[in-house]
């Protein structure tokens, strides 16, 4: 997703002694008609001019600094950003509920909110320190042809892995060094900062939003195969993110897929997902089918959902896309997609439809 | 505006095949010690130090990737910025009054609320997405010489036209190409992005912030002039902002003018401006007369403002200025210039004074 | 503190006489692995991955145009960032308590709260416009081994001296040019922006948050020494913030001093340090012991600190410290490091320890 960063040339820092340091200014602007409508009585459908259909919006600032003998400094800011109305985006303090507060309409400023970082980085691997990624989110991206954004996205059947689903904020990072013959991985601890005496309502919560996360993965020629454990610590239950996936290209056909399970207290959660990003000429064409079960007394909540898209690119930077999604409930499951409003029974549907640009710099 | 901009020097990007494609980062940092008083019993001064009394202090990213045959692709994020304090500015996300919630003072982050736009661009014009200028601004900013800054502009003079008056969030927007023998012109749709059910009070409000506006002009050596037709959509009754503006360039004076034609559901409202830039060595004399009026039953509230002032131009990107400006409420209408405060009864005058400094980069 | 920017190669602007003109990027990123505990019945210790434990974190943009004859005109954006978790940090607008609204957690956006500054410069000196550091400030950071950031600072043992303490928004200054044989000084006004009738609760507040600072000094070889005095304005009782500060550099070590004499409406404060630098290979050692006591009917609260620390510079833009300090409080003063929460009774202590690592770009 961080592929096509222009690079700004950089003067030598005033009295710096190395030659090799940079600034980047990166970011993406993707703007999306979307339009979204569901079954149901009092159901409502919604045109939209929003954002993000194939990639995160971003704006972002990074640089990497040769400290010698093999080490290097880097620092990496990059903000989200809503280019239908030209707000950021919010983060969250502690890794819980109370570390993010109410919106205010057209008032949100820029945060660093997807990422910022400082690390040191060797041929031992590197450590990196601050709000990053969670271990627990790439798998439910990378291997989704759809990756992480749009109507097509697997991503956002459930909310059951809570507020470290994508990304930890205090969050003290270790990362395997790269050439280690195709495997890779990271840890991640990040805190919820609590006092250590902190209780609400007689339960402990001093532990709450303090978590760990590892993936662990292997990556060799047309194969890349990946699994990640979570845990988040809260007073009220723990929240239990964790996934494989994996992907084979067959150069006709990069087919790929996951399977995710979760906990949330005393709940599960069991999703899937399979895809294949098919190559067409300047293009690609994007499918996936997926499912998410949340296993409670009765009948489990579930959703089924099928995508289908295409992206065609004009250069490396620049790209249009469209892509159809319809998503079915059943058992009280409330999916909803692009904004639609689900009425009340029925078949519980709701289909949606992304038309945009992409353009990265 | 945004003449003076520096560009940044950019390497190519890795693996793109444009090599003609640039970033740049640019912005104004605009100070005003500004000073209004006002009559009336219980009346109050104010001094401050502001900010954007000559242009409007911004920052901004934007850049252009060549696309070939003769297609580019550009975006363009910029960000106001209240330079005494160091705050950003709010926008708004769905063309209503809802789309902006309430300030909390010293809290207001950078948003790219000036605009935030991502277009393709060709022989057949550009198509723009985001939130941009509304096709209905233009005329009152190019066709009065304090532009919509400061306390010359004439343009605060009322509210009639409503949140789009300057900029529509969610707009998809359509410009002429370039070289049609003068002929210019642009076209904007713009979202409520309501759902298509809404109904607040009784009344349909699914269109709510859903708008067009129009503008077509023709320039020509000295002379320019253009018109500019709106409607954006309220269940409590439309707005409509319609103006037509024109200058003449006599060489040791540029005059100008509009014409405003404007309607908030019921209420009409009717302005004017005369006014001419003249140079004067290497600055300009800026003086306008303008009026605004609106309809209701009884008496029209009603106000006729005057304004002098010079510019010094330091440099291309560097100015000293000063404005002052004296406004006639009459029928119970408020103008106010500067912060001052409107007392009871009496003339309802209000005067202001405008001395700062405007930097580009 | 700003020493090792990054300049980004320019290209001369579009139509500008100018050819020495520059935009500089810079940035420090600076997470602190801290822990704080506290004495008392009910205390509690906390655990943080926080910033800006050696320099406070930072982005900005700055850039100077060469006007000719001497003259320069200078723009200084630079806004506060919380990296642990991505948040900006809010301003204040007025320089009193109205200025600065209640915080939303997660939701800070990037504001240029640590300078917002257009500027002209020539043989003169300088003056400089918008929010700035006030110069009752600058003896407190330049004067402590510490500076005014981490667990060691002296700087945060009381608020007596109130908003404007650090900075201060709406500021018209004045600095003194260089090679005044050693000799150099500033005076700030900020304004509060009141209207000149402002009444609140009987007390004429019009002229609150207007104040006046001045700081003068001499520099000569290892010697440096400075003195500042300030007033701003409240109905409610004017806040005084005077200090004096002095080095002397030995080579085998840096010795420092200041001490401080504040007042906040009829409530004297005093305080004093005194520390060392000692350079230690690639990095140095830190140490400090302050104190400050609050006169008041009875017995005089009391804050007396001990600081030791250590820095590693990996280069000039990279650096690993630590940082270790305790605090001892009497008579009721109730400072606390690191995010910890004192008890009731006993002895009233508090200790702290920062781990961390400063990236500067």
């Amino acid at each position: 997703m961080k592929k096509s960063l222009i690079a700004l040339a950089i003067l030598a820092a005033a009295g710096s002694a190395s030659a090799q340091s940079s600034v980047t200014l990166f970011g993406i602007v993707d703007a999306t008609l979307a339009y979204g409508r569901a079954s149901g009585t009092g159901n409502a459908s919604r045109w939209q001019l929003t954002n993000s259909g194939y990639n995160s919006s971003r704006i972002g600032f990074r640089g990497v600094e040769d400290l010698g003998g093999g080490m290097a400094a880097e620092f990496w800011l990059e903000a989200g950003l809503a280019n239908d109305d030209g707000q950021g985006a919010a983060t969250n303090t502690n890794n819980t509920a109370t570390g993010a507060g109410a919106a205010v309409a057209g008032r949100q400023g820029l945060t660093f909110n997807r990422r910022s970082t400082v690390a040191l980085k060797g041929g031992w691997g590197e450590l990196r320190l601050g709000r990053d990624y969670s271990p627990q989110f790439w798998n439910l991206a990378v291997f989704d042809p759809f990756g992480y954004n749009g109507v097509g996205t697997t991503a956002l059947q459930t909310g059951i892995t809570g507020v470290t689903q994508v990304r930890a904020s205090n969050s003290i990072g270790y990362f395997l060094p790269a050439n280690l013959r195709g495997f890779y991985g990271q840890v991640a601890f990040y805190m919820g900062e609590q006092l250590n005496n902190a209780v609400a309502g007689g339960i402990r919560t001093d532990s709450d939003g303090d978590g760990i996360g590892v993936r662990v993965g292997y990556a060799s020629g047309p194969f890349n195969v990946a699994v990640a454990l979570s845990r988040t610590e809260y007073g009220a239950g723990d929240v239990k993110q964790n996934n494989i996936g994996g992907q084979w290209d067959f150069g006709v056909a990069r087919l790929m897929g996951h399977a995710a399970w979760d906990k949330n207290g005393n709940i599960d959660g069991r999703g899937w997902l399979i895809g294949a990003l098919v190559p067409m000429g300047p293009g690609e064409i994007r499918v996936s089918y997926s499912a998410y079960r949340t296993e409670v007394a009765g009948p489990d909540p579930r959703v089924r959902k099928i995508a289908l898209g295409y992206v065609h690119n004009l250069s490396k930077r620049t790209a249009l896309y469209t892509t159809y999604a319809h998503a079915r409930n059943s058992n009280g499951n409330a999916v909803v997609l692009n904004g639609a409003l689900l009425g009340v029974g029925g078949s519980r549907n709701s289909s949606g439809l992304d038309l945009g640009i992409r353009h990265s710099f």
